[in-house]
């Protein structure tokens, strides 16, 4: 996958939200081969490094010919980019698109915020 | 009615939010023999299994030609689908379309769950 | 007023949210003799007994020529319908139409409920 | 039924539109004696005289107990308004509230008229 | 199929628009065996006769057990329900849910009018 | 009421559109004496001249104290406006909120156009 | 200002919210003398009595030739209000119009309640 | 790229139209080698054949690696659909997510038609 | 300002509509100095050359620190964009935020065309 | 940047919330030296002063040409007018445009307040 790239929280003393939403996220159902679309949201409180967008999207499209399950997207997602980025909390929601007349949804975080917005 | 197939939980030591949504929900009014419609939300926190979307839609197209009260409806599928994988939490959610003017919801939940999403 | 039918509540065991709303509430002014309209929304956790649907609409019926205030609506409408179905917990929403340029709205509770949907 | 008051139209040289729209009709159904509800739409362009509109909402009122069906209900009107106020054109357009899962339109309209809006 | 009933329309001297909508429309998949669901728009300019709503429920219940392609479920509703009423113009609009990542959508008519609304 | 500005169109060799929506317009019931509300929409092709956006404000302002009825504060706005720029062609459309559970729209125009968009 | 008029509260027994809203408040801005709009949504828990609908209307209607800022116009109608009525809790929550490219909203509460709506 | 199957039209004796919609078509941008997103409408009237719903879907997906601008897709798309099942009209709408700020749509047809929806 | 890049249109033998849309165009009030914002929709039927998009995204830029009123943007914008790719037909609607109360579209057009979408 | 003004709070004995929301933000990209654009959101409960709305406005304005990411913008806004009126909570919200397919919202606050709308 895309490497992802940081730079210094600019507000270290502050605990605050950031959040960034992607329509385009695209990968391949391990089942059928057949490509699989979705939303995601992306929300975290950073430390000291915040995550750079660029990077944040060509991580995004790796994962285009991925074959990988809903679940194990999001939950991937998030051990990456808290990895990444090292953060105080981080949530990441995976919205999919409608597959045999069900939509699907998965939500995943880690450490824990107080609430902010 | 149909075998809800399972897969193991690929985070199981993580409390995440699994939210599956259908358009396509219709049974029979016990008492008029005509159609009902609506939409079933299924939420729960995986313990060890996940379920599996095909078998999730099988299982409600079984509900297709039983007599069955919408109180009734939303219960069932939570004890059933509970029983099938054994999740931390659950809950099922039934928006039934309106009948003699008035559109009923039915919530049913199982279990214990922190805020996730 | 029309007698409200009940049925054995098939999940007593377990505390779990019915929602009704209906968008053909009209009652009659009693200062102007207008036609008052509006829409209730009715949600309770039902002990022993759940509300029949049919019966719930003649019930909401016979407002059709009732004067009455908005307040007394809802709150005769809660003391109505808790009296007849003996709820864990019951709710009553009235959203009025604009009258005079202002809508109006309603909300009245009894009994005590854990948090559900 | 009330009587429809008009007054005279302050520009009657000129081919303009009015549209009076009300969500608060409510006639019975003849077949079931249950109340029925709907919007009606009334668009014309006047000639000689205008509607006044505390008329026009109280002959809407007098459909309050009438037993009629949907396609008679927007033919009655238009014939009886475009009577009261001999516009150069007049259409009427019923939309009510689902029955059987079923949501009806009836548009019904007398007299030609130049696109105005 | 159902039978579909007939009742005069009430004012045969005009042309005017009745247009009826179901969103419970639902049949199976002649390939798959699976259920598919749409809403099915009836609008129709009637002669010396208007449809049934009871009737017409029943006529739609009617394709829940039967195989059909959605362009056949148009075509064939539009064919039934012209001759049942002789109508001077008939429409019917066909929209599918999503199958596949497609939703659907078919239209057919039949006769000519004069545009109403 | 108060004066028009204009300023000269830009492109008088072009004819092109010009619509200016306000929600803030309000006057006074002839009858009641109670404030109205309503949108108005101004569109009109410019010939010489354009209409100078404060002054139109002022001018909606000079309203606030005329007690006036719906279909005369239209084909007044137009025949004054029309008046000040000498347009092409104008159209002013009223929207005006509910009174007695009935919203009104007035629509009047002058002149003649080919359509632009 | 208008008075306020009172009627007994129907239920004094019970804790239950209402919500009064109008979309047609107008006062003047105090520096440039310009008209102001916005909504006032009235919420309150009753005591001994509730406020009268057609004396809140005038009582709004008082501030339409009124210089007054958005935070002391919501202020000032929490204290008159609370004053006629002396509710058991009371919010007041202005919303204006965009001037300046800014939308603004003020959110004022005296007293305190249960969560009920 | 895939190829289309089609199946004979069920009613060749009337023109109809059919439309599909997918929000799920995704290709690559030749100048920059990051993927694109869209929307793609297809609406025809059939002549002697129809478009297999499962071959459109994998012919959309053919289009997954390829690098292509906007106009060309739409219009190849044209040529190649419209070619595989010889309509009498067909129509491709393509509308793309925003680019530097700019979302684009392109629209394109082949043949003609009366108006059908 | 900023040059317009074209590039050749892919499909020069056939009329079709190209629409593209931005939601961030700012220039300067003449009058007051201060910013204004809006929506500027590009619509044209290409005929030997298509517009490049990043370069329209710059042509836009360049209207950052311009002191123009609303009816120059719409019409220099048509003015400069038909110039540099000479399309069979253009339409420009710019769609500007709220000033005073009051919100403001300019729609220009030039050349002709047969209805495409 | 532009100086904040600020007037005495009308209310001090009083916590209440002041929300001010301008969809105009527009500031540079650092790193494309591309313009940027978003909405901003500012919430606050005075203690002795508030912020004026047309100092607010120009202070807006005075990012219109600085090079900042979306995280210091957030901060910076919050880090300002916290210290220009001292208030007892603050909250800026940030909501910017899609770049690179990805929206992005930030959320920061200072100070701790009561619940009040």
């Amino acid at each position: 996958m895309a490497e992802i790239d940081t730079f210094p929280n600019p507000a270290p003393g502050r605990d605050y939200l950031i959040r960034h939403v992607t329509h385009e996220f695209t990968s391949v159902c391990p089942k059928t081969g057949q490509p699989d679309f979705g939303t995601i949201e992306l929300e975290y409180v950073a430390d000291q490094t915040c995550i750079e967008l660029k990077s944040l999207k060509l991580y995004y499209v790796g994962f285009r010919d991925q074959g990988i399950f809903y679940e194990a997207v999001v939950n991937r997602i998030l051990d990456e980019l808290s990895e990444a980025c090292k953060p105080r909390w981080m949530r990441v929601t995976g919205r999919f698109n409608i597959r045999g007349g069900i939509a699907s949804v998965v939500v995943a975080e880690t450490g824990s915020r107080k609430e902010t917005g």
